[in-house]
């Protein structure tokens, strides 16, 4: 992408009015732009890290044991469903709406509601089951206080799974995947060492859920690290428990956090007020048992930011970035600069890597530099009349200090 | 993908309430699943040709004249922005809630209200322009009946963008690079040859605009093909001239029509309002100049299917297919056809090709073939006692009627 035609603009003032730093550094280096209170678009940058982290929540949903099946469920719900599991009085952010003929619609805030109705349509038999079905669609929840930039907001998009098994033993081996699985998730997205599974209340239904928490000072949550087993309990969980429920040990560490992800053992929560039944091998009929598995995308997006920058700007994880590479031609009016960093472009590209090329002609290497620094692109790669006379390139990676002068044949091969 | 695993049920009656045959063979065929009247989940089968048609749409969006950055703008719109365009009240089908703080809120029929104050925080001078922003997201529209199925639906997956010009002849020239772009989406669609750039009327900002309608008996819209020229004219252009606009030929065929696309040069209808200015060469300040194009993506899949079926069910392009190849295996309990059907499809996959895997044991092969014709995969390999005896397969595609014996090692090269 040139950055003389990107749709973004910098904006180099802090703001006055910071909710959390990923917000105050998305907004200002052109990712997200916020429409109303909660309420944001994904600009072109925020869009391909939204896309990347998109990508490796579909892969791990798809190509694991999740064995997850992709489908999309409507935001438009009737009020019928929300009743049913006595919801739609008692969910207290759910955004209500009257449809055509004054019929009473939820905007979905989840989608229980939507799809054990739909797996009902489907699910007779013991032969059947077990299943999972996935989406990434749109959630809406009408926060009375939206805050902390994308971390809490009123609309955002969000990877729901649900898992429809046969008897609660079942589902017990499917969620210990899960959780494997999603602490595969955050590791690939760059946060795996910060990110704990934490013992949450199950509710009714269950003793325990499962949040993952990311260790941020900017974090709204407190949990208690097991300095023995390394999974984490939050506060409720530990003004019950002197000792850790996973092993025993009573060394905990404090630390506040950010909620990535929560996972739940419904059990027979949704299936019960749908009747969801399937006739089992005896041919008795049997309550289908079932598990939820949620992740917002653009929450993780910000808690990405919140614990990989610096005071310049953000330092995103290779795997996250909309670039990998960011060009910066220095003296633009020296064709042969101009020539030789098109070049650089032009030939990454070919090799399949993602690059940003600053290609304008009126900023300064000051300013050059410093929006590079608050965009964050793991590898920035200098070309200027210097590095030029040495047929080289200066690469600097976002989170090193150290610049190396690379010879430009060599380039392709010092990205990593 | 297992058809064993498959989430889907067909069903083998006919709806004696079919609105559509598009909706009647998605429905049944386990595509789609209507949640409420105009509402619609997209099951595992249904997502896939979801995301092929967003695959081709998007390919043409950015590797085209069409030059589009991605974004994503979010549903909820505050009520302002709908009163400054005098849409608020005028626009009859617009979804109105209330959110947080009892402040009025609009879901979003279509983006122009959040698009151009979004511009106008990075639009300043000549030198930003031109550019276009695109998006795939959610539409909401509280139509009075919802009707035909997918093909008119309150809640759909809509491709809209938006062109930002500094003068009207650089949209005009845009406007018809676009008209090309368009007309290739639908070529590679499978319904080029039905579908044509159709005159309508422009409103108040332009003559006209451009709608692109697809043939088919289950139209709701009558157009007008000029027999020399080959462009189209809607009932409204049809009244007013009695020759086509285009090249002056009074040659016209009637047909039924659906629309798959429009765009509308909306010239300075929204920057108006928004005072979406730049400055110019000369130093003076002017509004700037759109166009906007937009795809529903529901739509044209259930067009798709409206000019691609027989009696027997749908007959899909392969470039929309959710699987290129449908094997079937005959006699299941015979292990080596087991065997043999297990290794193609692993081997097919292994080339890349799309399969679904027809592996179910409690199936006839009458079954099996109404099912396979019914969903409508491209080509339908058949293994079976009879093929195996001359290590071979049986294969048929879905719109022709020839069955062909061709060796097992042969199968990769027949499929072109």
């Amino acid at each position: 992408m040139l950055q003389s035609k990107l749709f973004y603009k910098i904006d180099k003032n802090k703001s006055a009015d910071v909710e959390s730093v990923s917000h105050d550094l998305l907004t200002r280096a052109g990712y997200v732009d916020q429409l109303m209170a909660g309420v944001y678009s994904f600009l072109p940058l925020g869009f391909l890290v939204l896309k990347n982290i998109e990508k490796i929540i579909r892969e791990n949903m798809v190509d694991s044991p999740m064995d997850g099946q992709e489908i999309v469920m409507p935001s438009l719900t009737p009020k019928e469903n929300w009743v049913k599991t006595n919801r739609w009085d008692n969910f207290d952010v759910l955004f209500k709406l009257k449809g055509a003929g004054d019929k009473d619609v939820a905007l979905a805030p989840t989608h229980e509601e939507v799809v054990v109705p739909l797996a009902k349509k489907n699910v007779f038999s013991y032969k059947d089951l077990p299943f999972s079905l996935f989406q990434f669609q749109n959630k809406f929840r009408n926060e009375l206080r939206a805050k902390s930039g994308i971390l809490r907001t009123r609309e955002f998009l969000m990877k729901d799974l649900y898992s429809f098994h046969a008897n609660q033993e079942d589902l017990d081996k499917y969620y210990e995947k899960a959780i494997k699985v999603y602490l595969n998730i955050f590791k690939q997205c760059g946060i795996g060492k910060l990110t704990y599974r934490t013992l949450a209340s199950g509710g009714s239904f269950s003793k325990y859920s499962d949040e993952f928490q990311t260790i941020t000072d900017s974090g709204e949550d407190i949990i208690y690290i097991c300095q023995k087993c390394k999974v984490a309990v939050n506060k409720e969980i530990k003004a019950e428990n002197s000792k850790c429920p996973m092993c025993g040990s009573d060394n905990f560490e404090e630390k506040k956090a950010v909620e990535v992800g929560n996972i739940f053992k419904l059990s027979t929560k949704f299936s019960e007020p749908f009747d969801l039944k399937y006739t089992d091998k005896d041919g008795t009929d049997k309550l289908v048992i079932m598990g939820c598995y949620g992740i917002g995308l653009g929450r993780l997006m910000g808690t990405i930011v919140e614990v990989n920058h610096d005071e310049r700007g953000i330092i995103w994880p290779k795997e996250i970035a909309p670039f990998l590479v960011h060009i910066i031609e220095l003296k633009s009016e020296n064709k042969k600069i101009k020539a030789t960093a098109l070049k650089i472009y032009q030939d990454l590209q070919k090799q399949g890597v993602k690059v940003l090329y600053d290609d304008r002609t009126d900023k300064s290497a000051g300013e050059k530099f410093a929006e590079a620094d608050l965009i964050g692109i793991p590898y920035r790669v200098v070309i200027s009349e210097k590095t030029l006379a040495k047929n080289s390139v200066e690469l600097k990676e976002r989170s090193k200090s150290v610049v190396k002068l690379i010879k430009i044949n060599q380039l392709l091969k010092s990205l990593k």
